[in-house]
C-alpha cells in the first residue's frame, strides 16, 4: 500500500471513528460471558453479531456447532459457535488465519465498577466496558480496519481466515477439537497466523515472541475418615494440615526461588542479544510496582524484573481445598487437605520432565517427613512454553506496520502468561504464529474497570490496515 | 433414698421407656438449629416443648428475651428465649442448677445421614436422629427423671433450677449477658451446679474434672491491591501465600510438638495421682483408632494419648481465608491471606501470657523472614481452661448415682474440648460446677448419624434420679 493509499485509509478510518466506537459499544452492550449458562444466548448472539460485519465486506462465514458442555452441576448446554471465516481464495496468494475471541469474563458493577461494565463509558479518552480491551476490542478493530480497506476499495494482497471463538474464558471447550478435524482441509493452506489477546508491556507498541508454559499440581494429604474437632482431638492426630503447609513451604524460597532440583538446568541460557533487548524496552519499574501496589518486587532491575516475568519458571502457591476458608474462626481439624500450586515453565523445560521433577521432589520430602498420613501429588495439567525467532517476515512486517503508524520501532518481548493455542495453532498448520499486542498495559482485562484507549483503538485500526497489506510482499 | 424407692423409681422409667423415647423423638422432631435463621421459629419451639414438660411436675418457667442477634448479612433476628426454670423454693434446702442446650448443629438428609436426621429412628439398640445425644437427650433425661420422681411421690431433698438455652450451637449468644444480670439475684442461692453435654470417654460411666480452655488466632499477610494472575506476576511478587505457609509451617513439627517458647513452663506438672488414675481409665487405643480411621497417632500408649487429649496444650491449623479454596485448579496469586489456628490449652497456662507469647513467637518469625509484606497476628478470643478437685461431696454424690445404677466405679477423665460456660457458672455462683457425661463416646455429635444408646437414655434417667436425691445428704 502506497503511502497516498495508506494516508487515505487513514483518513477514513478516522472519518469513521464515531461508527467504529459505536461499533465496540454495540459489541460491549452484548453481555457474551462464557463462563455463566444464562448468558449463553448472548454468547451466540455476539457471535451472530461478528458474523454479520465480516459478512458486510465479503467474507464467508460457517458457524460452525462444537457440541455440548457438561457443567458442574451436570446439566449439558449447548457450546456457542464457532467463527470460521474465509475472506479470498486466490491460489497466487498466502492466507493469514487471524484468531480472536467474543466471550468475555463475568462482570457485575457492585464489583467495584464505576461504570456500568455492559454499557461502554467515554471517559478522558478511554472507553470502560467489560471486553473493551480483552478481546472484542481487537476483533472489532480487525473488521473496521477491513471495513475501511474495503470503502477504499484496497485490494487485499492476502486471502484471510478468520477464527473467532466463544469460550475462551472458559478454557476453550471444543476449540482443539474443531481445529485438529481441519488440520488437513481448512487449516492447510494457512500460510501464517496472527493473534491478538494481549496487551502491550509499556506504553509503546510491541511484538511478542515468547510465551511461558504451565504445570499445574495437587498435593494431597489425608488422615482420619471425616474432619475432627480439634477440642476433642488435638494432640493426638498427625494433622494433615501440619503435613501440607510444611511440604508447601519447602518449594520456594522467601524470594520464590524454586527449590526442586534439576529445573534450572532446562532453563535455555540468555544471549547477548536478548541480554541487549532489555536495554530500550519501555518499562517503568516505579509505575509497575504502583500499578499493582506492592510493597516490594523480588528484583530491583528493569532486566530483573522482566526476566523473572517471562524468561525465567516460577512457582506460585494458589491454594488449599478442603481446609477452614470462611471468615471468622472455626476449629477444625480437616482431614483431607489439598494445595494447589504450579509453575510457569520456559524454553526449554519440558512439561514432562518437569512432572517428574516436581513428583520426585515431593515424594522425597515427604519421606523425610515421617508422618503416617496418606500422601500424593497428583499432575493436574500442563501446557508448553512457546518461543520463536523474531527475525522473520512476518514479524518485519507487523514492525513495519507498527513504524508506520506510530513512527517508533517495537519492542520485543515475551508474554508472561500461557496461550495455549499459539502452539496449537502452529502446531496444526506447521507455520510461524505472530503475537500482536493491541491493548494498554493498564487495560484490566479480567478485572473491574476494563478499558480500551481510543488512541490505542483508532491506531490500532491503522496498524492492523497496514499489517494486512503489507503481507503482501512476505 | 432407700433402695427400695430407687427400685420402684427404676420401675417406673423402665414401665415408661416408650413415654420417654416418644418424648425424645418429638424433641428431635423440632429442627431447632441455631444456626440456620429459617428454623429460629423452631428453636422458639422447641423451649416452649420443655417449657410445657417441666411445668407438668410444677416447675415455673420463665421464658427470658435476651434481644436481637445481627446476622453476617446485616440483618437482625430475635434471639431465641433462655429458658430459666425454679422447682422448690426451700430455704433449708441447698439448690441445684441444671444446664442443657435445646438447639441442635445442622443436619441435612443428603450429607450423609442413613435415616431422616429429624425423624428418630431406631436401630440395634440405637435411636438415630439430631440431637439424641447433643444435647436434647440429657435434658429429656432430667424432665423423665423428675417425672418419674413425682409419679412415685419421691419428695425432692434440694432445690432445682434450670438454665436452658437455645444457641449453645451458636456462640450461646445471649446468655452469658443473662447470666451476669442475675449473678446477685437468680443465681445467688445456687450451691452446685451440673451440666450435661459431653459424652463418655469409653464404654463405662465417667466424671469430668477438668476441660482444656483456647486461644484462636489469625495471621494475616498481604501485598497487592488485588489478587494477581500468576501468568502475568509470578516471579517478581513476594506472594503472601509463600509467607502464609512458611510462618505457619514453623509452629509446630510433625508430631504437633509446639514450637512457640515458654508455653511449656506454664503446664501444671503431673502429680503421681494423676498418673495413677491412667491405668484404670476405660479407654481403647485400637477401638479409638478405628473410629476416628486415622493411619497414626501422635502417641502410643493410652496414657500418652489421654494426656495429650486433656492435659496438654495442642495446636491446630484450621484453614486459610482468602486463598484458592474450591476444586480444580485456579492460577491466582491471592493478595491477602489469613491463616487461623489456634492452641487448646490446659491448666495453668493464663489465656493472656499465652496470646503475647504466640504473638512475640510469630513477629520474630516475620522479623527472620525478610519479606517487605505487610503481616499481623490478630488475637482472635480465647477461654481459660479449667480444673477442679474430685474429691468433694458434689462429684462423690455422682459417683455413688453411678455405683447404683451400674455397679461400677466411675472413670475421672476431663474433656479435651471447651466449655466456657463451666467457668462462667463456677465465676457466678462461687460454687462447684460437675460435668456429668451423659451419651456414648461414639454418639457423633456434630456429625451425620447422631445417636443415642437406648440403654445409656434409660439408665441416665435412673442416674439422674440417684443423683438428685442423692444431693440432699451433700
Amino acid at each position: 500500500m502506497d503511502d497516498k493509499t495508506f494516508a487515505a485509509v487513514v483518513k477514513d478510518i478516522d472519518d469513521h471513528q464515531k461508527k467504529y466506537i459505536e461499533r465496540l459499544r454495540d459489541a460491549v452492550a452484548i453481555p457474551s460471558v462464557s463462563g455463566e449458562p444464562e448468558h449463553r444466548k448472548d454468547v451466540v448472539r455476539m457471535m451472530e453479531y461478528a458474523k454479520k460485519h465480516l459478512e458486510s465486506f465479503g467474507t464467508k462465514v460457517e458457524l460452525f456447532e462444537p457440541g455440548m458442555q457438561t457443567l458442574p452441576n451436570g446439566k449439558t448446554i449447548k457450546l456457542p459457535p464457532i467463527l470460521f471465516g474465509v475472506l479470498g481464495k486466490d491460489e497466487s496468494k498466502k492466507t493469514l488465519l487471524i484468531y480472536g475471541h467474543l466471550d468475555v469474563q463475568p462482570a457485575h458493577k457492585e464489583d467495584g465498577w464505576n461504570t456500568e461494565p455492559f454499557h461502554l463509558t467515554e471517559k478522558d479518552g478511554k472507553l470502560y466496558g467489560r471486553g473493551a480491551s480483552d478481546d472484542k476490542g481487537p476483533v472489532m478493530s480487525w473488521i473496521n480496519a477491513l471495513e475501511s480497506l474495503h470503502r477504499k476499495k484496497v485490494p487485499l494482497p492476502i486471502n484471510i481466515k478468520f477464527c473467532l471463538e466463544g469460550m475462551e474464558e472458559s478454557g476453550s471447550k471444543g476449540l482443539e477439537e474443531a481445529l485438529t478435524a481441519r488440520k488437513n482441509t481448512w487449516l492447510s493452506d494457512v500460510d501464517f497466523t496472527c493473534i491478538c489477546d494481549t496487551t502491550r508491556l509499556g506504553n509503546k507498541p510491541n511484538l511478542q515472541y515468547g510465551i511461558r508454559g504451565m504445570c499445574y499440581y495437587y498435593v494431597e494429604v489425608s488422615s482420619a475418615k471425616q474432619d475432627l474437632h480439634s477440642g476433642d482431638f488435638g494432640g493426638v492426630i498427625y494433622e494433615p494440615m501440619r503435613d501440607l503447609i510444611w511440604l508447601l513451604s519447602q518449594l520456594s524460597d522467601v524470594k520464590g526461588k524454586i527449590q526442586i532440583e534439576g529445573l534450572d538446568e532446562m532453563v535455555r541460557p540468555v544471549t547477548d542479544e536478548e541480554l541487549k533487548l532489555y536495554d530500550n524496552i519501555d518499562f517503568d519499574v516505579e509505575a509497575f510496582k504502583k500499578f499493582i501496589a506492592v510493597p516490594g518486587l523480588t528484583a530491583e532491575t528493569k532486566q530483573e524484573i522482566l526476566m523473572n516475568r517471562w524468561r525465567y519458571p516460577s512457582l506460585s502457591v494458589h491454594g488449599i481445598e478442603g481446609a477452614f476458608s470462611g471468615a471468622g474462626p472455626k476449629t477444625v481439624i480437616p482431614s483431607k487437605v489439598i494445595g494447589k500450586f504450579s509453575l510457569r515453565i520456559v524454553p526449554d523445560m519440558d512439561p514432562k520432565k518437569v512432572d517428574s521433577l516436581v513428583v520426585a521432589h515431593l515424594d522425597k520430602l515427604w519421606k523425610t517427613r515421617g508422618s503416617p498420613n496418606h500422601y500424593r501429588t497428583i499432575i493436574s495439567h500442563n501446557g508448553k512454553p512457546w518461543i520463536t525467532d523474531y527475525h522473520q517476515p512476518l514479524y518485519e512486517t507487523a514492525a513495519k506496520a507498527i513504524k508506520r503508524v506510530y513512527n517508533v520501532e517495537p519492542d520485543y518481548t515475551r508474554e508472561a502468561g500461557s496461550i495455549p493455542i499459539t502452539i496449537t495453532f502452529e502446531e496444526l498448520t506447521g507455520k510461524n504464529v505472530i503475537l500482536l499486542p493491541f491493548g494498554g498495559f493498564d487495560d484490566m482485562a479480567h478485572s473491574q474497570n476494563e478499558k480500551m484507549n481510543i488512541e490505542i483503538y483508532m491506531n490500532g485500526c491503522k496498524m492492523m490496515a497496514a499489517f494486512l497489506t503489507g503481507l503482501g510482499s512476505v
